[in-house]
């Protein structure tokens, strides 16, 4: 598996924020949020997460890897979907404990398992005190594909695979 | 304290996803990432994390708040700087686990506190595997302001402040 030589870190405050050594802080899970948006329009496509090996595999590959929480394993964005991000840039921040992608997505181009290109596809009403609740407004919402009939049809492509397996 | 008045978790992930009900799903921790942008260039400027409260502040006043995890507080963005951030937009994701804000950062502009517009100042080499450790390359990294004048000018003040009180 090919994965990035971390330098030592850095001791000081002043080498993660100044310094040129990559030495990203992982949290106590192991993990970075991580914020990918469309390298044509800027849009914020989705929040994700990448432990060690997923950054390691986003970088060697230039495709990204993210880990996911609820299925607890390395994934491959995209692989079910086709809609793979290819990163155009990686950056992380000052404190070194989280990653910026500027990605170009593949397929349908969409970016969220909903069908839809980005995750944020729901705006809060910002600056009033609401009475009884805060009513969700969709915006950008359109879909790029059927979820359903998508990870229907990967489920059962991979089922295909596995049976001749 | 106002706060916005939050109705039931939604049931199914159906509701999650595809209702109108804003119900965000707050970690372990009580927190969830925020992803701040520049509204006017698409920026990635910082990624931060609210509580409910800092949620709540930022919803009843349109000024970005968040929780600081170092120093264990509510915080309002520019409250030592003057950078604040003014929400123009607040977008949830699919999962509800996930904030965007579009800001309209005042001040010098900058959102990080190492003087910058953006913490994202560093670009981490894609497509190669390294041999000997990753090179941070520095990318739109001019300083807006002297963060050392600025904080200790702010925190001179606050002790003035509180001499005084």
């Amino acid at each position: 598996m090919s994965k990035p030589t971390v330098s030592p870190a850095p001791e000081s405050k002043t080498e993660i924020e100044e310094g040129t050594v990559f030495a990203p802080r992982f949290d106590a899970d192991g993990l970075l949020p991580v914020v990918a948006t469309s390298a044509e329009t800027g849009e914020v496509l989705m929040l994700a997460y990448m432990n060690e090996q997923a950054l390691a595999r986003t970088i060697a590959t230039g495709e990204a890897h993210y880990w996911s929480r609820s299925r607890r394993r390395l994934w491959r964005k995209g692989e079910e979907s086709g809609n793979v991000q290819r990163v155009v840039e990686l950056r992380t921040d000052c404190d070194q404990d989280a990653i910026w992608l500027k990605v170009e997505t593949a397929g349908t181009g969409a970016s969220c398992h909903t069908g839809r290109k980005s995750c944020f596809y729901r705006a809060v009403p910002v600056g009033a005190a609401p009475s009884g609740g805060l009513s969700l407004r969709f915006v950008d919402a359109e879909r790029q594909f059927d979820p359903e009939a998508a990870y229907r049809h990967a489920g059962a492509a991979k089922r295909t695979l596995k049976s001749s397996e």
